[in-house]
């Protein structure tokens, strides 16, 4: 199936993510639906052109592409299964694509009933955080048919510059959990080395003077070792959506049968980081368990 | 103190690190005194016209600046305070450079002696393995007093481009165990990263195309992830040294009061690694742990 000539798309889920998303769509001339659960964060895309909804349902009847970028797996199911969802709404033939990090189960359960309402579905969770989808930079991990990704990567490719199909559905979720995990471990070997340094009386700055190049560099020891030293723990990414990620991981892991004591680590130390008070803080606040 | 016009170097412990450095001491014009527990390894830099020496004191006594790069603190130990060691036999006002990566606790030891006999002393691990050591661009963190520091700058920077005097006597293996803790969280969460790719069926090589830019990016990812992938455990960097590494790390850490379970968790993953029969890979066969 190709798509008309300028087609409507759907966004659902306006948080600092999506809004940033839904406004590129915007600017790339598509027809924009938008809906929110807080209409407030539409107002301004509305004033921009974008289609105010009522509900998910609403949304997916009107468009021929949707795509969601919401919280949790659970707001996925919602907004996919629920009452006013978008399987049960979609236009025949339409695509729907979940950018939201969330289950490769539950990815692999949306392709199958999108295929059965003949419904085109692609998981496509991103990485690059909110400067990303504030430029259009964002990373995004596609699972589904090829031709499916054929025919979103225009639309893709108006949010993302590294746009790569991972494999059947399910994939792009499964590599965007590869993608926290490898962060999990280099936040535990950063967050720890400086607690070291710390403790051995050393100046951080200087250490990384030493560390940030050769062997140990990383993006977490050059960007989030510099906000940790200066006290700032504001979220480029939120502890509660790590934790949510690492869990997702950890279950689908569980599931395949492998064990990742780093990864179960890093999501006990979050959990701690979480229950003193940081859930809303960035993922540098692991800093927090060691101080 | 100054050093004279054309300073005779001694150099201790030609493994595949020493070996090449000692060869830029020669290559930069210092008269150059070697020794090696096997002789054979200095045949070459004696033919380029470096001079044997019998033993580590007999190095010490012809030499102003003593190098020393050997395999674990119990050498270190050895050559400094055993029977022919540097500390009796160095001359009055030498230079002692320990460049092996070995404890804190012993560099203090050794300053303290060096400077009760009127010596000067300078704890100076590297990172960059052996490609750094023969390209002379080695990352040297550098412990001891600031005119030590200087008066070694012109023959540190022979065999280094990042040189970084870190504080007091020690400071330079303190940096040094910052650094390696940093690698073993990034080692797994690279290593798992991968095997989950692997359980959940996805092609690796497109994973790493997808995550090895953006947050999770690393030295380790970008190197030897594409290393496993091919089934490449040669050494860079050995097993056995890296646990030699974290040890001393985790006894430095527990003397100074400090919990660090994610370096811990790396360690007991390299000691199963080891057991396994990989000592004398490179650190990339943490992989063998989770195959």
């Amino acid at each position: 199936m190709t798509l008309p000539d300028r087609p409507a798309i759907g966004f659902i889920g306006l948080g600092v993510m999506g809004h940033a998303m839904a406004g590129h769509i915007l600017d790339a001339g598509y027809r924009l639906l938008v809906f929110n659960r807080s209409r407030g964060k539409a107002d301004d895309l509305v004033e921009r052109g974008a289609e105010w909804a009522d509900t998910a349902g609403l949304v997916a009847a009107e468009s021929d592409v949707v795509i969601t970028m919401v919280g949790y797996p659970a707001d996925v199911d919602e907004v996919y299964f629920g009452a006013h969802g978008v399987i049960a709404a979609a236009k025949a033939g339409a695509y729907l694509v979940d950018m939201t990090t969330s289950s490769p189960i539950l990815a692999r359960r949306m392709a199958a009933a999108a295929s059965e309402a003949g419904l085109h579905a692609l998981d496509a969770p991103v990485s690059g955080g909110d400067v990303g989808a504030r430029n259009a930079t964002l990373t995004i991990m596609v699972g589904g048919e090829p031709e499916d990704f054929d025919a979103m990567l225009p639309v893709l490719k108006v949010l993302g510059t590294n746009v790569v199909l991972q494999g059947p559905a399910g994939s792009g979720q499964h590599t965007k959990m590869a993608n926290q995990i490898a962060i999990a471990g280099t936040m535990i070997g950063v967050v720890e080395a400086l607690a070291y340094a710390q403790a051995a009386a050393l100046d951080p700055e200087t250490v990384l003077a030493s560390v940030s190049v050769g062997s140990a560099a990383s993006w977490t020891l050059t960007n989030l070792a510099p906000r940790i030293l200066a006290g700032d723990f504001e979220p480029g990414f939120y502890v509660k959506h790590f934790i949510k990620d690492m869990t997702i991981a950890i279950d689908a892991a569980h599931a395949m049968g492998l064990e990742l004591p780093g990864l179960e680590l890093a999501e006990n130390l979050y959990e701690r980081v979480r229950d003193l008070g940081y859930a809303d803080s960035g993922a540098q606040a692991l800093w927090k368990a060691y101080e």
